[in-house]
């Protein structure tokens, strides 16, 4: 049965955090928190009762920094990471086809999808895919730095999101619209960047992007690294 | 078993909207939708292959101006008003204790919650609260206009919403600081305007607020009381 998560926003970077909880236990899971929102999120799980057991990273982000080491310090739960990522300090470095276990039976299983970066994982738990900057709603993330690679992305998608249940609501890393869920069938349909089009199309699309280089990415790519802690911390 | 709602957001008036589906069907029903975000709206009803049957308002905002008359032409879906708003197009005049059907098997239980308006109504659905602007996180609506009332607030807060069971979801109608979800529970024990509070306490602050008269009350109300349409649409 599809149980959506909570949905928290951070309004600098257009970045989405989740809390994923199931019935009959009060553990949860964290997807991509922020920084600067620790306090904010700590309380969500203060309010709802929630004890957070794993705090998960979709890939080492390039604008904004994370707070899983905060998290992890405050809370008790454990860091579990993409293994490509170069994310050391987590306890657990994730690979594709690892399935994560908490709560009441509630599995999440870990999807590679490389493009965005060459370690990015998509998790997929009750009916829902958090595709990180893999696949956005109606785009998706940039291939241009960090290994990333238009046809390692294109794949990604096709081969392996495109191929999860129509159904499937798709909750984006980021969205830039005020949107908030997709579903895997829609996006296969109708997404701008990847519908109906063949990879050499969209490897030629994305490769005359030419975006600028994100501003925080020498600060945050490392930050990421130790999980937003500070290096020697 | 507990459903989190689709929760969208507006950024302007700090609103949020609703959208709520169970299994089974596809059925969906909006609460609060923000007048400029329609197409928003709509594409996420599109892309998870919804079918909205109702729009449900928690009282004729001041702040802000609903889409519910747009969406209703547009879905074929039918307008569920509380009946002491004043808003006299709607197909269904909402009474407390009315229970609103969609869905296989979905029950919304309509409470009826004045002091922030006189007509405002709250809805329960799956363990969770739509509480609209009589209870928000961490604070509640403002009493000062539209029939408001502290003294009502109090009641409806205090003998209402707080006997709700306690672990029920509550989701406000506005949020200022990047909040999106709290518990029935956590506001009695901790909500700085309501927890532990005596009614002349309460009544006292909510009289020495001072808030500013809402930009768009004059606009904004009456256009509500009309489902958001232009008069004589």
């Amino acid at each position: 049965m599809n149980l959506n998560p909570i949905q928290l926003f951070d309004t600098e970077s257009s970045t989405f955090t989740y809390i994923l909880t199931g019935p009959g236990s009060n553990q949860a899971v964290i997807i991509d928190p922020v920084d600067h929102h620790w306090e904010r999120d700590l309380r969500h799980l203060e309010r709802l009762g929630l004890q957070l057991v794993y705090v998960l990273e979709t890939h080492a982000h390039a604008d904004h920094v994370t707070s899983a080491g905060k998290l992890r310090e405050l809370t008790g739960a454990q860091a579990a990471v993409p293994s490509g990522c170069g994310i050391a300090p987590a306890e657990l470095q994730l690979n594709d086809g690892d399935v994560i276990r908490f709560g009441d039976g509630e599995e999440i299983k870990v999807l590679h999808t490389p493009g965005h970066t060459a370690g990015s994982m998509s998790y997929i738990w009750r009916g829902n895919a958090f595709t990180g900057d893999t696949l956005l709603i109606d785009g998706c993330g940039r291939t241009d730095f960090q290994s990333g690679s238009s046809d390692a992305l294109y794949d990604s998608v096709s081969a392996k999101l495109f191929s999860l249940p129509q159904e499937t609501r798709m909750w984006p890393g980021h969205d830039y619209k005020g949107q908030a869920v997709s579903t895997i069938g829609w996006e296969k349909r109708h997404n701008v960047r990847l519908a109906n089009r063949s990879r050499e199309d969209f490897c030629k699309l994305m490769s005359e992007l030419n975006l600028p280089k994100p501003k925080l990415i020498d600060v945050a790519v490392p930050a990421n690294q130790n999980l937003g802690l500070p290096h020697g911390a």
